[in-house]
């Protein structure tokens, strides 16, 4: 046989060895938190969202969950803000969420673009439409920091509603209070509460570190599978800190209200979504509820 | 009788007589290009609301496409741009079009959620999402003015979606050419594209006129019901110029293309809408097909 | 402003005005006992049935329950019967019971007509219909008064079809045991018994009366808003007598099986259903659960 | 084997050759007109319904068109009015018109009587319900005889709404006019306008004759098959008289508009409808489109 | 009336008196176990399967499960295998699995074959089908007898599709093991145990006895009515021998998991189905719950 | 990057590219004739279940039709049978067709099996269930060779229906004429009648070719593509021959009936029908409509 001949016959048992993967999640919703480097590099960029249509072709409903990076930043001082501190704090008030959602608004319009481009209907939402997420001001160690919100309803029948029409549905993290006023909310949380309030199969967190470390500065000491038993104590002892604190707390909460399984993968590995899900290969740290394996049975 | 009393009847009376116009309009869709000063007062814009609102709730169908006005220029100053010029033509560099869709989808989201407090749902969308809206690029008398494009094709399955679904779908004209570029397009063309694709009912222009007058410098010349034959020959004899000459082709075309009746209301009136609907007040200029009265039989 | 221009505007108000009552009941069931002067008087007659179709039109699912009033003594005298009495009560024997049937039916295509005229459609039915009602004998302090049943099922399917169907039901108060014989039922029973089925919103009774008095011979004792609990008391003391007494039951029994709140409205009072539900006027008497005001929070 | 248990196996053997005739009729719509001494005897009237009540239990769509008979003048003497005539001809002046109504609703809902006690569900509507039949005045040789009406239009939505709810509608034959003006309508005329709007498989007229003949006087020239040439011709040559002649007039309207057969029955002959559907008995007239026989091919 | 008609009239009157019972069984699911002489008689067979048919037909959801009976013997010696026995038993090795499964599927599609000549669409499945049986493998008293399946899990969305569909399921008795390995299963233990999955109404075996005996050698012991506590207590005492003994004990299962009634009839009298649904004959055994009579109230 | 990972990545790469044809091929019909070695090598009849099971998952909606191949003339041999022979070609008597059903039956039930063991449901029928099938007798060159058909009628009811409800279909080549007799059918006219019937996107022969040859004796000769236009042509000057030309009159009757695209595929190749489908590779011949090229556009 030709060499060429090979190569086909190679990425024809690639696809085969897709099948039990594809057949496991058909029809499941996986909320995709997209953040960090993967936002910034145009190639990773460009492979996130390929990993989510590829999703979405092959027969589950992704869910994009994003924020708004370093765009948002830039485009504050780009207006000729001066930032307000409180605490240290950074405070989003009223003329920082306008911007901030328009910053928001834009990187939602070009995620869809994306897709589209690829062949496949999404529709870009902020938690505002429908009613999606309704917040209430979260204060910052007893300090109001301005209009950031934590989400204490999340409307489901709209993303019933899209996903049933066969749209991805790409949600930005903004929200009204009970008075209608905007509020900015973390993407990690808004992510986190969507998972939860629709019971989804995975929630997959794009980050810029490997995954959770028992010692962050020893990089052998990535954690592969870490049971919420465990996650709590790591947490207790110390061993967690700086932004894995509340971003592990919010694996513990979509493990202990619904979800099956939570990822914090490395969004600087191309197609890492891809690989997680369709491979053995066990990037990042998987968040299980109790002592099963992270690798399916028989796999 | 206490002047109370009477007060509460009259109420009463005039819901009564509001059931042959609710009847009549049952089930259909309104399109709702929404600009100029009823932008921008905040108490206008409230009413704007309050109508499309209460048509929603009374089992029509209505739908908004709205510009950016005067937003769009603050924000491009804001920033810090210059503004660039072909033949005295503002351009729409990239970079302007990146500010344009931002303050559009800022204008959407604020719409979306004025819905919302009325206890409506609303989606907010461009013409990217779904793939609402597909366009070319359009030259300015054959000079290449940047991203401005005009509609080629709507997909209406997004707007079916979502009024299937009960949503009030707000639309900012924004559209994608094949090569997946981002365009602005002029609100009055999208408003017009959807229309027709959806074959409305009705589409209602909310202007900064009175309506279309045979002499502008006349106001006694206003008219009030213009067939698409009277109408193309005030075009062919010069009455018509400036913004209303593309505004009256809009309009001929939606009427020639399956709309029903094209209505241009002064948007500076309070709740033009309900009164052009609900009453024989008979604001504004009607565009009509053929020799019916702008009114219905019996009225 | 021209003052033709002014009542215009107030029209318009009117109409936005009643945006939160229409949201309010979008999709709920009202159940309307209609009977009394309002079915007698012809202008009374026309705007009941103007505002029920408005209460369809808008959204809204109402039902009409009817009795026969009047009429039925008319027509029974008109045949040439003699009336039969037990201990002073009117006895409907077989023959009596053809003519109420027959009656009520009269009376039920008239309301259908009428409410077809305003271009809803409506179906009349009677509780033999589908099997709606199943009754059995009635007795009065234990005598047997002939062919007057209580309800013992209300076969809901059909009210659920025709609803689905758009239409709107107006019903009269017949029924089968279950030998299949015809019965006559009490309208007010019919009507309390059909809203605890389907769990209405709202029932709402048309009276000749204003409303539950303290002392009925003091006009200035009207109740304007009686929770259960004060409803018994009056009962057990003595206050409530004569007709008032099974109507204030079915109040009660309705409130406590499921029907969010009911109304006895002075059905001599034009548009009174309208003035109850889109205004806050407070005409009748509003029977509540429990300490909640009659009137709805923000209004 | 015994002869009980014959019987037992003969009765099952009836059912089996019933087979192919369930199988022909699955899901097909038969209107039924239901008059004469059908009406009367009680014995045949329980029969009728029996028989409609098994159509509908084994899978086809029956609809009942009835008319009231001898009812009808029984109660217009019983309430002492004076009939009056023109040209010989009785007017169905409004008092008279609402005797009749009320007589055909009596008889209306006995018919939903006897169905639901079998065990199925009936709604029993009038041409009023749903606006399901249209009429204008029908002159009498251009003179004017009050309202009486023929069909102009009917609204076969709510007809299909409720067989899609899998009732068994029972239509009695009275109408509105563009006025909402009440008619009478002859119960054949209606049920012939019913059959054609909805296409019926067949239209089975139950009469006091036992079908067409071509000479009354003379039993032996029964016709069993009349192709719709031959009706005409029989028509035309005056072989056809008195009320054969607008009956046999509207079974050939029927047939050219898409009824595919229409049945003349002896209604009393017991069980006619089930002797003609489920047996090569052959009884009554049937009238055909084409060549074809009135037995199915292959019986 | 002559001699014919009347021959008509009771055919009519047969009819008629199948009413009931229609309106009983209208859509519900029976279970018919097809084996024994009804399979071998060509007469019979065909007898059977109008019964079936007619049962569709009529409105009831039926389902055939069948054995391969002789035809299997038949076939292995017609390939030339010789038979193997471990203590007495036959076994079910790899090659008799792969005639069985053979013979069954021919068995299958020549009903079907019959169900689609007399007009009615089935669809003939084994359990392998849809994964509509799971299947363990079953020990003879400890021995391992090759593959012979019990069921150990019904996958019953592939019944409810094709009733969906209005497919008259016929289904032959071969499962799965978890290893995907192909198993014989008792076909009185398959009809039982979809019987019991699907809560059919009734579970009819077609056997070569004429029921239950109190005593096998005396006809005159035939139980017409057994209750499950009664069958209990006969198979205790030892008065169920033979093949009778896991047929009954199938019974007792399937009532006490959800099955309404279950028969055991004489497959030997024609149309035997028939006479027990439509007739108060009373054939055969029928196994009750409690202690109902096995003949529907006021029959 | 460690090799291990750069394999990781090199899967997750041909997973991306297969992107566009999952979007392409989304929801459409691809039957698959399946037959030859690929039905008796074990490896390859994995392979070939394996790759219509990935076509399914990821949204195609695949249907085998399948053949008997060899194991029909085994079977034949092992029952002892004579075969029969009119001018040399065998005849299909009843005993014949009799164990090729079987035989038949038997592989419909093994590719079921495979299909459900990877986890998608499948549904094995042959021609007679729901009336797919119906065909007439084929006479080979004017002689009687039994009962062999050949399709006059597909009802595509009943793949619609396994198709909504989700299943695979897998079907073998039976069928019943108009007397209910049954038939065998050629495997490769059974595909094309049902590929022509429910219009598919594609027909894929799996064969023992590696395509069409221009010179049969020369593989330099291997047609990539041909057209309609091509193909007669070739046929005419007398270069195809043998089984080629049935097989080719059947590409041409489909694509000239409403299949997009016919390919004849070596299903001696691994994966064959992968390769096809998501790479150029561009094996076997593909028989085109018009002047299109093989690769879609872009690729």
């Amino acid at each position: 046989m030709d060499k060429n001949m090979q190569q086909y016959l190679d990425k024809a048992q690639v696809l085969i060895e897709a099948l039990p993967y594809i057949q496991r999640f058909n029809r499941k919703i996986i909320v995709v938190k997209y953040g960090g480097s993967a936002m910034v590099d145009e190639e990773l960029k460009k492979q996130v969202i390929e990993d989510v249509t590829l999703l979405k072709l092959v027969g589950f409903k992704p869910i994009i969950v994003h924020g708004g990076g370093k765009e948002i930043s830039r485009w504050v001082g780009k207006v000729g803000m001066e930032p307000q501190f409180i605490n240290g704090l950074r405070v989003t008030d009223e003329e920082t969420m306008e911007v901030a959602e328009m910053v928001l608004g834009k990187v939602n319009k070009s995620l869809v673009q994306m897709v589209e481009e690829l062949g496949v209907h999404a529709i870009g939402i902020s938690g505002k439409d429908g009613g999606l997420l309704k917040v209430e001001k979260k204060l910052s160690n007893g300090e109001d920091i301005g209009f950031v919100g934590e989400v204490r309803q999340v409307n489901t029948d709209i993303i019933y509603d899209l996903l049933e029409k066969d749209f991805l549905p790409i949600i930005c993290p903004v929200g009204l209070d009970e008075h209608y006023n905007t509020y900015n909310i973390n993407a990690d949380d808004a992510a986190c509460a969507i998972a939860r309030a629709v019971k989804a199969e995975k929630l997959a967190f794009l980050t810029d570190i490997e995954g959770v470390y028992k010692d962050p500065s020893d990089p052998s000491t990535l954690i592969s599978e870490l049971r919420v038993r465990e996650a709590r104590k790591l947490m207790a002892e110390g061993y967690i800190e700086g932004g894995m604190l509340p971003k592990l707390q919010n694996c513990i909460d979509a493990i202990e209200n619904g979800v099956s399984r939570v990822h914090i993968l490395d969004g600087r590995i191309a197609h890492c979504l891809l690989l997680e899900i369709f491979t053995n290969k066990g990037i990042g740290t998987a968040i299980l509820h109790g002592e099963e394996s992270r690798y399916y049975h028989g796999e």
